[in-house]
C-alpha cells in the first residue's frame, strides 16, 4: 500500500531536482550534529537568502526585499492581476533541524515554477499570479516576537517596533538586516490568497499513517513574559531566612508551569518555559532577577484561561514562601482560529487525485500561515514528522513525504492560479 | 559607650585621608545604584589597579605584577628579610558593593604605610618586611574559579590552568591580563605571614555589637559544577509526555537544593543556586542543556555530606520523573580550617588596647585568607556589614567601622614586623 501510493506521487526527475536543491540548500548553515543553525539576519541566513535569491532570478521570478527582510520572487503571468502567495521561512533555531521552515520555502518554490511553467508552456494566462516568499524571522530565537515577517505585513506588530529590536548583544533587526544586505525597500504585491506547507512537529501524522494533513485549526497559546524580582546578596554569607532568591522563585515557577497540565489532564495543555535568564548569574550571589517566557496552548481558548487562573494562585504562593515579586510584564494570545474550508477542501482534493492518506490536524505551534489566516483566505497543509521531533537536530521528514507535500503543494498552486481563493 | 570607643579609635587625620583615598576608589567603576563593577581584568579592573600602582609608587612601594596578575606593593626595611603580607582584592561581583575586597586592599596598604613611616622615623629595622597584595580575581564571577590569584599563589591551581580560562565570550584571562596591561612577570617575596581584613557580609557582628571580629574558622563549602541534560524539541507541537525537559529537571534540582535546609535545620546549613544557563534558550524549543553551580556550606563537613547524600535521592527522583540525566561534572571542597590561634589573640590583643568590641566569628564566604592559611600562618578580621548585605549594591559599612579596621590592622602589622607571625 505504501508503496503504490509512493508510485503515485513520486515524479523521479522531478522529485530529484527539488531533493537535491534541498541538500545545496540545508548544507547552509549545517551542524556537525546533522541539523543547521541559521537565525535570523545572520550570516548563514544571509547565505542562504542569497542563494535563494539565485535560484529565483535563475528560473526567471522577479526578487524583492520589503523594509523588514521579506525576500519574495514574482512571476507575472498575468500582467497586473492579484498574486496568489507561497511560502514559509529560512531562518531556523539554533541547533536546529533542516525541514522546519526551509522545506516549506523550497517545495513553494519548486511548486510555483513548475506551474508557471506549464502555464507558460500552454500558452495559458491564469486569472492569479504567483509569487514565492521567505517571511523574516519566523523563530524568535534571536529577536522576539516570532513571526515578525509576517506580523509586520499583516499588521499585528508595528515596522518600527520590529526594525528596533535587538538581540542579546545589542544589535537591532534594522542592523542585522542592512549588514546581510536584506533591509530592502521593496513592496509586496496584492495577495489574494496564501498557501503554506511545512513539516507537522508533532507524531499525529507519523503515529496514523498519514501523508498529507490539511491544518482546520490552530491551538491557541498564551504567552507571558515574566520578571521575578528578588534581592542581590551573597550566596555564602546571607542565612537562608534573610534571602529573597529570584532564582528559586522562578525554578518553583517553572515547575508550577509544568505541573498545570497534570491539572487538567494529560494532553489537553500544554505547558513551558523555554527561555530564562538571571541577573547576575555568579556562582556566589544570590539571583536579583530573572526573566523567563512561558506559555501556555490548548485547543480551547477556555482551558488556557482556567490554567492560568491556577497558576496566579500558584504565584501569590511562590510570592510569599521566596519573598520576592513574579510580575507578568507582557502577554500575547494567538487565538485558536479555523482555516478557511475551501483552502481544507482544495488540499484533500488534489490528496485525493494522487491517492496520498490525507486527514485533519491542528497546529499546535505557530507558522506564518496563522499570521495571514486573519488577513486573507489562506491554507496550511502538513507532512509527518518522524516521532515528531522538530527544533531539533534530529527532525526528520523522509524523502517521499518530502514529494508528496511537493506535488500536492503544485496541484494546489495549479488551481488556485486558475480559480483564485475565496473563504 | 558608642561615642568613647569611637573617640578612642579615632585618629582625625589618619582616618579622613583613608576615607578621602576610599572615595576615590570606590568612583572606579561605581554604579548608578551607589555600588561599584569591577569584574576581573575588565577595563574598570585596570583603571582600579593603575590607580592603586600609582598610590603605591607615591609612597615608595615597589610595584610588581606576577604571571597571573596578583598586583604586590613591597616596602623593603630589612634587606633580605622575609615578608609580612596584607591585602585582599580589588576586582568585584557584578553589581556589586563599594567594600567587599577594596576595602581590605586600602586599609592594608594605609596601615602598611603607616608602620612603615613610623619605623623609618624611628630608625628602626623591624624583622620583617612588609607588602601590600591586591590578590588577582577573587570574585569569580567572570572567570572561574573564584580566589584564582591566591589559589595559583598557593599551588591549588595552576598557573597554565587560571591563564586559559575563558569567560562567557570566549576570553582568556590571559588576554584579559594582557589588555589591561597587568599580565606580569614578577615574582612574590618569600612570605611569614598573612593578614587581612574584610567586611563580614553577615549581619551577626552588627546584631552583637562587635566592632572586631577575629575569624576562628571557616565555614567548609562543597560546591559542584551540574550538567542537567535533556532533548531539545518544540515546545508547541511536543506531547508534555515526550518531552525531556532540561529546564524543568533544573529547576526541580533548585528547589530541591533549597529544601535541603529545611531538613537539617533552619540556620546550620546555607545552600544555593546563584549560574544557571539554558540552552538553546529559546521561548519556543524545550531546553536540551542546563549548566549550574550549586554549593552546600555549613561549619561541619559531616553535615554536608549528609545533606549532599539526601540530595543524591532526590536527584535520582528528579532524573527519573523527567527523563533528563543530571551529572556533577566537577566538584570542589573548602574544608572547614581553624586560623592560627597566635593570629586571633594578635587582633583580640590590639582590639583590646583601642577598646573596640571584639568577637569571635566563622567566616562563611571564601577570602584569599583561606587560601593562605593553608601555606603560612595567616590571620583574617572582619568589621561589621549593615544589615549583613553582600554582594550587592546596597552593601554598607559605617566610617567609624572603617577606621577600626584600619587602626587594629596597624597595630597588627605593627607587632607582626617586629615579632613576625608563628602558629
Amino acid at each position: 500500500m505504501a508503496d503504490e501510493r509512493t508510485a503515485q506521487s513520486w515524479d523521479p526527475g522531478w522529485g530529484a531536482d527539488f531533493l537535491a536543491d534541498f541538500a545545496v540548500l540545508s548544507a547552509i548553515g549545517a551542524t556537525p550534529g546533522g541539523g543547521v543553525e541559521r537565525q535570523a539576519a545572520t550570516a548563514e541566513d544571509g547565505q542562504m537568502r542569497d542563494w535563494f535569491s539565485r535560484w529565483l532570478r535563475d528560473r526567471g521570478f522577479e526578487v524583492r526585499t520589503d523594509p523588514v527582510g521579506n525576500l519574495i520572487g514574482l512571476c507575472e503571468l498575468a500582467a497586473g492581476a492579484p498574486y496568489i502567495l507561497v511560502g514559509s521561512h529560512l531562518d531556523s533555531q539554533p541547533l536546529a533541524g533542516r525541514f522546519d521552515g526551509a522545506y516549506g520555502v523550497l517545495a513553494g518554490a519548486h511548486a510555483a515554477y513548475r506551474v508557471t511553467e506549464a502555464l507558460r508552456a500552454a500558452g495559458t494566462e491564469p486569472r492569479f499570479n504567483l509569487a514565492v516568499i521567505d517571511w523574516f524571522n519566523e523563530e524568535g530565537s534571536r529577536f522576539k516576537p516570532s513571526m515578525m515577517g509576517s506580523g509586520v505585513h499583516t499588521g499585528v506588530l508595528p515596522l518600527a517596533a520590529a526594525l528596533a529590536t535587538r538581540d542579546p548583544r545589542g544589535i537591532s533587526v534594522r542592523e542585522a538586516l542592512a549588514d546581510i544586505g536584506y533591509l530592502g525597500t521593496g513592496t509586496l504585491p496584492e495577495v489574494a490568497g496564501y498557501a503554506e506547507v511545512h513539516i507537522e512537529q508533532g507524531p499525529g501524522m507519523e503515529a496514523s499513517g498519514t501523508t498529507i494533513g490539511a491544518v482546520d485549526r490552530t491551538w491557541c497559546a498564551n504567552k507571558y513574559e515574566v520578571v521575578v524580582t528578588g534581592e542581590q546578596s551573597h550566596t555564602g554569607s546571607t542565612p537562608m531566612a534573610m534571602r529573597r532568591d529570584a532564582l528559586l522563585s522562578a525554578a518553583r515557577l517553572v515547575v508550577a508551569v509544568n505541573e498545570l497540565t497534570a491539572s487538567v489532564g494529560d494532553g489537553e495543555l500544554h505547558t513551558s518555559v523555554g527561555e530564562l535568564t538571571v541577573e547576575p548569574n555568579s556562582p556566589v550571589v544570590v539571583a536579583r532577577e530573572v526573566r523567563l517566557l512561558m506559555d501556555i496552548r490548548s485547543s480551547d481558548s477556555g482551558l488556557n484561561a482556567r490554567a492560568f487562573a491556577l497558576l496566579e494562585q500558584r504565584i501569590a504562593d511562590i510570592e510569599a514562601a521566596t519573598r520576592t515579586s513574579i510580575d507578568i510584564v507582557s502577554r500575547s494570545v494567538w487565538a485558536s482560529g479555523p482555516f478557511p474550508a475551501s483552502g481544507i477542501k482544495l488540499v484533500e482534493e488534489v490528496a485525493d487525485e494522487l491517492a496520498l492518506p490525507r486527514g485533519r490536524v491542528a497546529t499546535l505551534a505557530g507558522h506564518d500561515a496563522t499570521n495571514m489566516n486573519a488577513v486573507v483566505p489562506t491554507l496550511l497543509f502538513f507532512v509527518p514528522s518522524a516521532g515528531g521531533i522538530s527544533h531539533a537536530e534530529r527532525e526528520f521528514t523522509r524523502d517521499e513525504d518530502l514529494v508528496a507535500g511537493l506535488s500536492v503543494m503544485t496541484g494546489v498552486l495549479g488551481r488556485l492560479a486558475r480559480d483564485g481563493f475565496s473563504y
